[in-house]
């Protein structure tokens, strides 16, 4: 069928004012502008836009736009392991020569090595053992300082990139995006609290207290009249599965309007954001991109993503084909 | 010495100009009306004044500007008992009729009776056992209803206001000026976290992701698909003494720069905020008001007010004399 020229302007002009009527911004504007046009991107604009417009029948007043994002594997990556298993085995070869007896003890020895498969197999008591000997024993200033002095200079393995250069760029712009929007974001994660804080905010700005993690018991000490908080050998919290519906809670005291994850670690969270009384959103990243970062899902030893994914489907919760739904996975 | 008209002319002039370089604001835009003149108020504003003047060598950056209250005793009143014990006291009564074993059964049979002091005779076993049967076994939801309404109902056995009228007026234009001035105002109470958060809101202005203090366990439970989280009789935190700096570090990661208390359960919270690198901002509330409200401190079993005293002397401390201090006690 031949379109002429007036219909061609007439629909031109109808699609102008379609635009306008839905606030579509002009591209230059765009808040999201490393997410492909379509239904990802689609759902989270319709979840902010209803949530946001006064008069929307699901408006939700600033106070209560509560944001909870997982950190390893949602707003950086995870691949080949934890980011924080590369700081536990570069710290270890830091601390070597104050502990002669590492050469010969397991899991240490392997570590110095550079075997890391051996030093993994004595399973979660050799891991719980390296954490430890990294994480404890130190004030709670000191730990914060190595921690800032790692990430400023360690190195991915397989990228060569800074770690804090492996945070992705589409979900950069959803916080900015969400926090445009008058949202509190918030960070619950599997990882260590103070091993996150001391550059969540430069990252992500998100300061320290709104971001909430796995963490070790510690003891208050007055040195030389000096109070000091002293980083325990013990765990405290294991922020993870239901531990994040826990700690929500117990953070923050209301319950998100929105959600954020990408593993089976995530899957409380999301349960505790969709059964709110007013609106919830839940969204999940799925690892599909082999080329550009990694594939993995349901058999994944790191960031398995098995009962989310059909939780997702029968729930109709957004899952981000990393794939196709990102234009950019870092920051360039 | 007789002061000529020119003179007192001048005299005038000289303080008008004095009070528009101090920046003294006329009375109508007082930000504290309820504090008298004096050092105690001046010491507050100084404080203020150097942390948030662009040119002051104390300068804060507004997301560093921490301020830490104490609830029971610097906020609200605390006597004759923990407004909290008022809660369990009324919870028992409100439950009798569900545990017709609580009639023989101390100490709940002493509170049935109206005769608290046998009640608490127990000691912190007794207490403890109370508490639980009253704040354990109802989900987190089912809690805050309960809190809710008891808070809106509630009368003081001594005063017969509403609790929430038993807030200290020159304490609330203090959290509204320090926000005015960029300041993120908390909570840590040794109260409970959840016997709190219902009502801070409205009443301090204090969002629930802002208020922490001692707490239950919970747990995570899907009941016909809805996940609910069911507060547990077990302690999982008490947020007093040292725990209040290890509060502090856990839920904000930021270190204080202004810390109110009234009691030796916050010393080491003002300690910790006290030993900071930058400024930091010290006061306790001394309770020295035996007619508009009590007067008490070094004997004190509820609040008491000792090794702070001491200290905050050595140390320079900003201490709150109730009597002469405060225009008003509580909200008109």
């Amino acid at each position: 069928m031949k379109i002429s020229c007036r219909h061609r302007f007439i629909a031109l002009v109808s699609v102008c004012v379609l635009a306008c009527s839905a606030n579509i911004v002009p591209a230059a504007d765009d808040p999201l502008p490393s997410w492909q046009d379509g239904k990802t991107r689609q759902a989270i604009m319709d979840f902010v836009r209803k949530v946001t417009e006064a008069e929307s029948p699901d408006f939700v007043v600033e106070a209560k736009r509560i944001a909870t994002f997982d950190n390893d594997g949602t707003l950086w990556a995870e691949q080949p392991m934890y980011f924080q298993a590369c700081f536990v085995f570069d710290r270890i070869k830091a601390l070597a020569r104050q502990h002669p007896e590492w050469e010969t003890k397991e899991p240490f020895a392997s570590v110095l090595k550079g075997d890391l498969k051996a030093a993994l197999a004595g399973g979660e008591r050799g891991v719980l053992e390296m954490v430890m000997a990294t994480h404890a024993g130190m004030t709670t200033g000191e730990f914060e300082q190595i921690v800032r002095d790692w990430i400023a200079s360690a190195k991915h393995p397989v990228t060569r990139r800074p770690f804090a250069g492996m945070v992705y760029q589409p979900m950069l712009e959803l916080l900015d995006y969400l926090r445009a929007n008058g949202f509190k974001t918030f960070i619950f994660s599997g990882g260590g609290i103070e091993f996150m804080r001391p550059w969540t905010e430069k990252v992500y700005g998100i300061p320290p207290e709104q971001v909430f993690g796995s963490s070790v018991k510690t003891r208050f000490e007055l040195r030389y009249d000096k109070p000091v908080l002293v980083r325990l050998p013990e765990i405290n919290f294991i922020d993870d599965k239901a531990g994040k519906a826990v700690a929500i809670q117990q953070h923050i005291g209301r319950r998100p309007i929105a959600a954020f994850g990408n593993s089976d670690g995530d899957l409380q969270m999301l349960q505790w954001t969709a059964a709110g009384p007013g609106p919830g959103f839940c969204l999940l990243v799925h690892h599909t991109d082999a080329e550009r970062e990694w594939a993995y899902d349901r058999q994944s030893d790191i960031g398995r993503l098995d009962q989310g994914l059909d939780e997702a489907k029968a729930k109709g919760w957004t899952v981000v084909d990393m794939k196709n739904d990102w234009k950019e996975i870092y920051p360039k």
